[in-house]
This record gives structure tokens, C-alpha cells and sequence, in this order.
């Protein structure tokens, strides 16, 4: 069912550098743009890439564990409304990347609601929501099979309409709980220490979520002996369907954004699957939710922006694009020392 | 000859942070882009600020200094070969203003040698090249307020042209040295400390220039008792003329988009002058070179960018742009919970 993911070819790394340090500028000068530009010409196997139909995707859905304790300052029917404000244009995803020339694409992976068909909304629900974690697992292994399956259609759609370059956002009150379950799981970091104020708790209620959250991990951790149980038992359906996203675009060699601190949480999912996913990814933030640097220093990587962000939807991936089009620009468009006729040194 | 800066009023912040915690996103979940949409909206001295024909000038200039001492791993003829390049479309900053359609402007401050005349060049040159400061001062008192004249009459005539966002870079084979000096001056962190590796020197070049400007530092900085006796000892020409800039973009309440090492100490200068002139600047990156992050911390601001570049030119600010936008855009487009009907926490 999970694509097969090559691992990027070693061999265009060095003529990409070399082409860079023809540039006109000083070895090295553009920093980490350069990384990103080799590592997209190694994605796509070229010395001229480009990005094409740039697309962020958020997923939405709702949280059993929102229904009997509290782990969120705000009302699971947030989860809604936030959806019908994505189809309205009013949020800060649409903002960006109306901003940036996104494509931007809802999907309604389990939210507790009914919506009226929209062209921007594709309606993928697994359930009205996942069952509550504290008294049983979150879902299914077949609901869980079903997501990720979902995420992998949906890519595979979008890589047909001329997409080579996607983010994923996601929407549900309760999914830092979720994520910060997968956070603990895949990277053997305690449970309190995954654990954040997530849309705004106080002091208080944080520490009540760690209490809640503890007892959901101890309670199913024994039971988890895959990625696939993992996502079982303390997934959102949202982030299994990000899960089977990411896999998927790995596997049709597309640059992939990873966002905040629930995306990584999905993508911690799907690099226990197949590490060779990491090769596709650029990390385009870190977020102020306090886990999500702990994930990135887990997986080695550096993000790009650091701007205390912690909204999700995919803002920091729509934030971060236009940087990542600076470093294929550069590399495409930029003059050397020969033919600018400039001294080298 | 210096116009007023006058100070920001801090009665419209408290209305600009009403306004961003009641669009549809958490209190505080936009991290830094919320700092920007504050201070643009402060300088703008509006609820609704907008961007206008952002510009970004390049001053290039010659040093003396270069004749006599191994400073720079290039030769003194790239600053003039750069300028050609810029006039030619074909450098990183060319690429990046392109991109952002951001307004790009030349100007030839000092450099050795003859152009001939384009209309995206601005000659106003001052001479070819500053004294060699091993030996002498860099300039006279009557050039470096020529200079200032410069840049300020530069920044005016954009103003009219409808800029309100200004960012300044710099060509100049050898300014990281005219940079370190100016920072050491106004920063009192020793010289040692202020030097670094430039367009790439290896560690024994980096020793020499240590070595070299300890020298010339000492040499003069008994007989400076003012800003502008150290832009006189001390700077070069494209550097004058961007204090002189910056000093007039903050009278004129434009925002200033502050770039890398060079133009950071160039503001250092301003800042001595008048303290008032921060309230209108933007730090867009923090510079691989070293003494940048330092000369940051001493004016205890925090850039927007960290990605390692140090290719000056303004690439950083220029990089910058879009999320400096992204600000603005959030605070006048995103919908607020009443609006979309969303249930606040």
C-alpha cells in the first residue's frame, strides 16, 4: 500500500555546489539558501529545478479527548467554523498564500461536522472525529489504514495536476495532544516534555494536560509495537492522512514543506516507515509550540524560519516559500565570474 | 543639514494589538510577524499600513586601504565589475528584487573608476576610492558631509516617487574592514572582536586584517570625538552616504529595511547621531560575518532571518521582503472571530 521511496542520488550534489561556486559572490555567501537549492536540484535531478503549482494542503478533523477533559482553551466546534473560514478566505493560511501564489486545499479528514459541498473542500471524512484516547485507542487499525491511504490519493491527485512542491497544514482543537503522544512514542522524549501550551493554555492547564496526557500514553504504550499502532492509538485522522500524504510525496520525488509541530508529529510517523522520506523534506520553520524544536534537533535538521509561529494551518510552510524560491532563483538565474567577466579570488 | 526624527507614539501599539488578537488565530500565534505589523503600522501611524514601492539602493564604493594591505581575498577591480553586474541584471540582488518586485537602484559613491551613464545608475560619486587609513584619514570633514548630503537627497527623491519601505546594501571591496572599525568605535568591543572573514579569508588573512586594523584603529581614535569623526577616519563612501540615508528614511517615517554587517554599522553611525532613528528600522537577517549577530545583540534587536548569508549587496533585506509583507497583509486581510463567527477561547 506505501509507495516505495528511493533515496536521493549522491552524484548531482557536487556538480550543483560546483555551479553555485561559479556564481558572482563569495564561496559559500548565500548560506543556507545554497543548501536548499542543492537539495531541491537533487529532488528533481537536475541543475535548472523549478517549482511548479506550489500547493499547501491542510487537513482538518476533530479529537475525542476534547469531549471529556480539557486540553484545549478553545470548544471543539472551533475545528468547524475554522474550516468554513478557510472557504471564506479569512484566515491567515488563505491570506499567505494568496500572498505567495499558493494553491491552497481543505480537506475535511474527520471534523465533527457536515459541510455543503465547495470546489476547495475535498471530502474525505473517516468519522465525525476520533474516539476518545483516555478510555480507548483513537481509532481502528482500518480507519487508520483508510487515512493514510486517503492522504496518499490526494497527493497522487495534485502531482497530476503539475504539483511538485507541497506543504501540509492541519486544523483540529486537541491535535498538539495527539501530536505530542507520536512526539513521545517515536522519539523516546517523556511524555511532559513533548507537552505545550499549544493554542494558549495557562500555566495551570498545562499542567493538567501533561497529568491527562500522561495517562493516555501509559495506558496504550504497551500495546504499540508499529508506527502504524502508534498512529492507532494517539493519531487525529488529519494526522494520519498527513502521514500517508508525506510518504507519498517522497515517494513521487516532490519537495515537501513540513510545517510546525503536528506535521512533524506526522512526519516522525512516516520516517519511522521509510527514512528515506527525510531526503524530500525541507523543514520550513520551528515553531514556538515547545516540543517542535525538540523534533527537529531529534530528526538533525535546521529549520528555515524562526519566528515563534505557532498558529499550524500550514502558515509557516506558506510563510517560508518565497525564501525557497530565492534559493532556485539564485541558482538559475544568477551570472558567473566568467560571464559577468569578474575577478575571482 | 540633518533632518528630525521624530520618536513613534506609542498610543496606536496598544490599538494595532487589539486589532491582531481579534483576527481568527490564537493570542500570539503569529510570533514575530505580530512584532512587524506593530512597528509598520506605528511608523505608518495607521491601522491599515501598506507597502509601497519598496526600494532597495545600493551605494558602491572603492577603499583606499586595499592598495597597501591584504584585507579582501578579491581585487579592488570587482567593486566596479560588481557594478556592471547589478547594471547587467545578472547578481544575487538582481535576482532576489525581480522576484519581490522590489525597485532596485545603483549608485556609485566612490568607485574607481568611470561608468557610463544608465538610468538605473546614480552617480554621485564623492571620489574614486577613500584615503588608505593606514596612513591617513579616510576622507575630509567636507566629504563625508557631502556624503550624508548624498544619501539624504537619494532617499528624498525616492520618497516622492511614493517609497515607504527602503532598504539599503553596499558593494565595496574591503568595507568589512571600514565596518569592524566604525563597530568597534561605536560598540566599544574591541577591534579583534569586530573583524571577520569577509568575501573569505582563511585563518592567517583573517590574522593579518586583525593585525592591520588594530593598527589604523589606534592610529585615529584618539583624535574622534564625534560620529563624524569616525565615518571620516574610518569609512568609506558608500557607507557615509547609507547613514546619511537611513538618518533621512527615519525623518521621512519610511521603514528602513536594515541589511547585513556593513549597512548595520552604517546605522551604528546614525544611531549616534540621533537614537530616535531605531524606531524605524527593521532588522531583516542576521549576517554569517561575524561581528554582525554582536552589533545586534548591542542594539538588542532581533533580526527576521538567520540564514548564514553574508553576500551583502542588501540580499538579505531583499530575501526579507516577503515576510515583511506577510505582516502587513495579515493585519488588514484576515477575517476576526466575529466576522467569521468562531467561538473564542
Amino acid at each position: 500500500m506505501i509507495s516505495k521511496i528511493t533515496p536521493l542520488s549522491k552524484e548531482i550534489i557536487n556538480t550543483l555546489q560546483k555551479k553555485i561556486d561559479f556564481k558572482t559572490k563569495p564561496i559559500g555567501a548565500l548560506g543556507m539558501l545554497e543548501d536548499i537549492a542543492i537539495k531541491i536540484g537533487s529532488i528533481q535531478n537536475t541543475l535548472t529545478p523549478k517549482i511548479t503549482t506550489p500547493t499547501i494542503v491542510v487537513f482538518a478533523a476533530d479529537h475525542g479527548i476534547t469531549k471529556t477533559k480539557k486540553v484545549s482553551p478553545y470548544p471543539q466546534e472551533v475545528t468547524q467554523q475554522m474550516v468554513l473560514n478557510f472557504l471564506n478566505g479569512g484566515a491567515a493560511i488563505n491570506v499567505f498564500c494568496k500572498q505567495n501564489n499558493i494553491n491552497l486545499k481543505i480537506v475535511d479528514a474527520g471534523v465533527n461536522a457536515d459541510f455543503t459541498p465547495n470546489n476547495q473542500l475535498i471530502s474525505t471524512k473517516i468519522a465525525k472525529g476520533t474516539k476518545d484516547f483516555s478510555t480507548e485507542k483513537a481509532m481502528t487499525i482500518t480507519e487508520c489504514n483508510t487515512a493514510l491511504e486517503k492522504g496518499k490519493e490526494i497527493v497522487n491527485t495534485l502531482f497530476k495536476e503539475n504539483c511538485n512542491t507541497i506543504g501540509f497544514g492541519e486544523m483540529g482543537i486537541g491535535n498538539t495532544s495527539s501530536a505530542a503522544l507520536l512526539m513521545s512514542y517515536f522519539t523516546a522524549v517523556n511524555i511532559e516534555n513533548c507537552v505545550g501550551k499549544g493554542t494558549g493554555l495557562n500555566d495551570q492547564g498545562l499542567q493538567q494536560k501533561k497529568i491527562v496526557l500522561r495517562q493516555v500514553y501509559d495506558k496504550h504504550s504497551l500495546t504499540i509495537h508499529s508506527p502504524i499502532d502508534a498512529l492507532t492509538a494517539f493519531g487525529g485522522f488529519e494526522i494520519v492522512m498527513i502521514t500517508g500524504a508525506i510518504l507519498e510525496a517522497a515517494a513521487l520525488k516532490m519537495t515537501i514543506l513540513i510545517d510546525g509541530f503536528i506535521v512533524t508529529a506526522a512526519l516522525l510517523a512516516a520516517f519511522a516507515i521509510d527514512k528515506n522520506v527525510l531526503d524530500y523534506c525541507l523543514f520550513t520553520h520551528s515553531s514556538g509550540e515547545q516540543g517542535h524544536q525538540k523534533i527537529l534537533n531529534h530528526l538533525n535538521v535546521k529549520p528555515i524560519l524562526n519566528l515563534g509561529l505557532r498558529l499550524g494551518e500550514g502558515t509557516g510552510a506558506a510563510v517560508a516559500l518565497p525564501i525557497i524560491q530565492s534559493s532556485v532563483l539564485f541558482l538559475n538565474e544568477m551570472a558567473t565570474f566568467e560571464s559577468a567577466n569578474i575577478s575571482e579570488a
